[in-house]
């Protein structure tokens, strides 16, 4: 900073500092005007960014002006603009400007929200923010909240409470070398998120015991599957520890019949994880409310304001009607923190602190929920679910243009958001095809106007839509579609 | 927004977002000119933040200039201002404005560092970021390093890399109901920190299967303690998975024999996980190297830039030379990643690109390398050290204030940035000393004036104080000192 700085020592001088905050404001601002002018997706191959950034760390400081120059010059040619209103990767963009108002404050004020006493007011707001979260999509009062970064690591939470209630002293003991506990398996659909392998794994349970229960033709769990699968098990010698119904399929969207699910699961004691990260979202509509169906029996909740709330990254909600479990799984209170934890002294009357290390891996908790609570207040109940309704609106628009125009055709019943297609040719075979639409998508994420993914389906490639950025309109989505089908039509004439 | 977006389905209009940018960049700005004036901790009770906020989601949108009224009124009186100067909890704050613009640009773009080619520059950055840091605190270039959000995490990972090792298919079939795995042990001194308890419990392991290991009277690791530990549990049939080193505990940054407990480690094929989330920093100063000797014995390290470093919130670094082990856990792409995966692909020459997802349990993963990247450059590698250096003079100043003025003695001896220390008045009992210290950190804290924790150390209460902050002078630590004397004199005055 070669001598910009309060002396050697300290941090930018507040007069540059200011004046700095004004040059990123207007940055913000400029981006946030021209994200739709930008090509959605760089063209830039591996190491291209590296090679343009210094090697090796600068000895002595540098000015911010030459750093923020950089910014521009080195970092924003290597980034896929997430928040461009054509970007229809995952699930949309949840970018908007009430929460990156919430997003600056939080980073200024640096705090950590691991016990009420380091953080009150951050502590509190997570409380009230969750509870805004509860009444939107539906979930009952009884189930306490709490935020983790990622939907992953919600899950892994929820299915260590699972595997806590599946015998003794599982976190006294462990489970490795003992013989009174059985193989602990859990049930998902072969259309779930893949994170419920990764917490198997991570939870020692083992990837193999996540059992794939296959789907109807609407890529809903089939329950008498789950049914005999579950029997099957137990008739083996393994203990049915959890089941995973889906709300909201991160390839179609789909919904798992979780009333029906959530009446196997209690009939075999085996814990409800319900995985509504995309679709508990869709229920703030009163016309969607269905589709969180069930989920009120469900031991566990996960939905992520962060995909479809308008919560940017990261912001994951885990919601449980048995948050005692979580916590007895999770409550450790180390010596330097003790003076700091509520459990450890009289709060003083008025209502009870909740500590929410108690309740998560994490003791290092950035302040999410005041992104979230300007959000939800600048948008209002009203504003989220005429966003929603527009964003469903859009992609059963974008349903009926694939319907009517061969040799598209829908790969799945369009939900929520999400629509998934596949343009098959009837002289081309499926081999083919699946070559065709990647090819598609490779060839519309080239022009930079638009950004989709694929995915498969029943062992084929299809072409997949995500609609949830406020920025999204009809016009955007009609000009992917365009680029769809003239990438479909060129690369089918070249062959 | 009452009319004010563009449309009622859209975001808040240009014109008025750049405004509230520049409104926050005051606000901002005014919050970082008037820390010091503000008492570090609130007057609070538990409910007094929720009394205050609206109980209910607002059915419609609010205008902008509300919400920020309510910052300030509701949310701000109920904030512990971590980054305050006199705020000498837990390891200090890591607030500072060229890290702060990083965040607010991080923020702006909301992109999600999974795979590379959803975000090149997020990803390339993170590996820049990583082998800088990776050379400031002297880890071999073998070592690949990945972001996670805390060193709980880190830890996390790390010891499932170490069982992953310890048998056959543990990521496959688990651990339970296996006849052919051992109980599987983790040794650490009794001043690790509590993250690798929690992790053994995730993991499956089981909390009782953390050793703890006795420690010297500069609370180091006793290294033929563990060696009679490992050799007695392998007796009893159990195995060493892992061995846990410290380097800067959390009570007293002291720093385990890392170079003797990787060769015990090493006789019995265990991994060696190296704790460095603090104590790591301080090897960026050439006099202070030796912190972090043997740690290149380690299978892996893990160093929060978030701690030391000058990197808010949330930023944990894990280096491995064993990335194919944590891979090999955690690698697992979905069909709708495929597409977006480097594994599937070409990558058409050039580097290899690294997908971060393949190495961790988190798919969404925010753009932490941009604000580490603007603090590392702003300060460049003279200037972190010039403040760490600080940072050490300051401790070791307070240190000898201490050591000069009885009844106050050091509880340990001062290491990097942390001064643990009692006052022990000859007339009381250790007990009554305990009460005693307890109080005196509690009125040092409600003066609002200067923010101190407190530990245990070989069971008897200690005033604790670390200092990292860039803007931390001796003039605070003086403060804070002067604080507790007058604390303490008015306490033993009132028996």
């Amino acid at each position: 900073m070669t001598g910009r700085t309060t002396g050697p020592l300290g941090d930018v001088p507040a007069d540059e500092m200011r004046a700095h905050l004004h040059r990123m404001a207007d940055w913000v601002a400029d981006y946030r005007d021209t994200i739709e002018d930008r090509a959605i997706a760089p063209r830039v191959r591996p190491g291209d960014v590296t090679a343009r950034l210094a090697a090796g760390m600068p000895a002595s400081g540098e000015p911010l002006e030459r750093i923020l120059h950089d910014l521009d010059a080195v970092v924003m040619p290597g980034i896929v603009h997430w928040g461009h209103p054509a970007f229809l990767g995952y699930f949309g963009s949840t970018s908007n400007g009430p929460a990156l108002l919430g997003e600056i404050a939080a980073a200024a004020l640096n705090v950590s929200a691991m016990t009420w006493k380091t953080s009150p007011a951050a502590t509190e707001l997570e409380t009230v923010v969750l509870s805004w979260v509860r009444e939107m999509v539906g979930i009952p009062s009884s189930f306490m909240g709490i935020v983790y970064d990622t939907a992953s690591v919600a899950t892994l939470h929820a299915l260590a409470a699972a595997r806590e209630v599946s015998g003794s002293s599982v976190r006294g003991r462990g489970i490795a070398g003992r013989a009174d506990l059985p193989v602990l398996r859990v049930y998902a659909s072969d259309q779930a998120h893949s994170s419920v392998e990764k917490a198997m794994v991570v939870l020692g349970l083992g990837e193999e015991n996540v059992v794939r229960i296959p789907t109807d033709d609407a890529f809903r769990m089939d329950v008498g599957a789950l049914r005999d699968a579950i029997n099957d098990d137990v008739r083996r010698g393994t203990r049915p520890m959890a089941v995973v119904a889906t709300v909201g399929t991160t390839s179609t969207a789909s919904v798992d019949p979780v009333g029906e699910i959530a009446a196997v699961a209690r009939a075999h004691d085996a814990w409800l994880h319900v995985d509504a990260a995309y679709g508990g979202a869709v229920a703030v509509l009163p016309e969607s409310r269905s589709a969180m169906a069930g989920a009120e029996l469900a031991d566990s909740i996960v939905v992520n304001p962060h995909k479809w709330l308008f919560v940017p990254l990261d912001f994951s909600a885990l919601f449980t009607r048995r948050p005692d479990v979580l916590r007895a799984v999770f409550a450790l209170t180390p010596e330097y923190l003790r003076g700091d934890a509520s459990g450890a002294r009289d709060t003083s009357g008025g209502a009870d602190a909740i500590d929410y290390m108690d309740y998560g891996i994490q003791l290092g908790r950035r302040f999410r929920a005041l992104k979230a609570w300007m959000a939800f207040r600048a948008f209002g109940r009203d504003g989220i679910e005429s966003r929603i309704r527009e964003h469903c609106r859009l992609a059963a628009l974008l349903a009926a243009w694939v319907e009517s125009t061969p040799p598209f055709r829908l790969a799945a019943p369009q939900s929520m958001g999400i629509v998934c297609f596949r343009a098959a040719p009837p002289s081309m075979e499926p081999e083919e095809c699946d070559a065709l639409n990647e090819a598609v998508v490779d060839d519309v994420n080239a022009t930079g106007a638009a950004y989709l993914t694929h995915t498969r389906l029943r062992d084929r490639t299809c072409i997949r839509v995500g609609i949830g950025n406020v920025l999204t309109t009809e016009s955007h989505v009609a000009t992917a579609w365009t680029r769809v089908q003239a990438a479909e039509r060129q690369l089918r004439g070249a062959r």
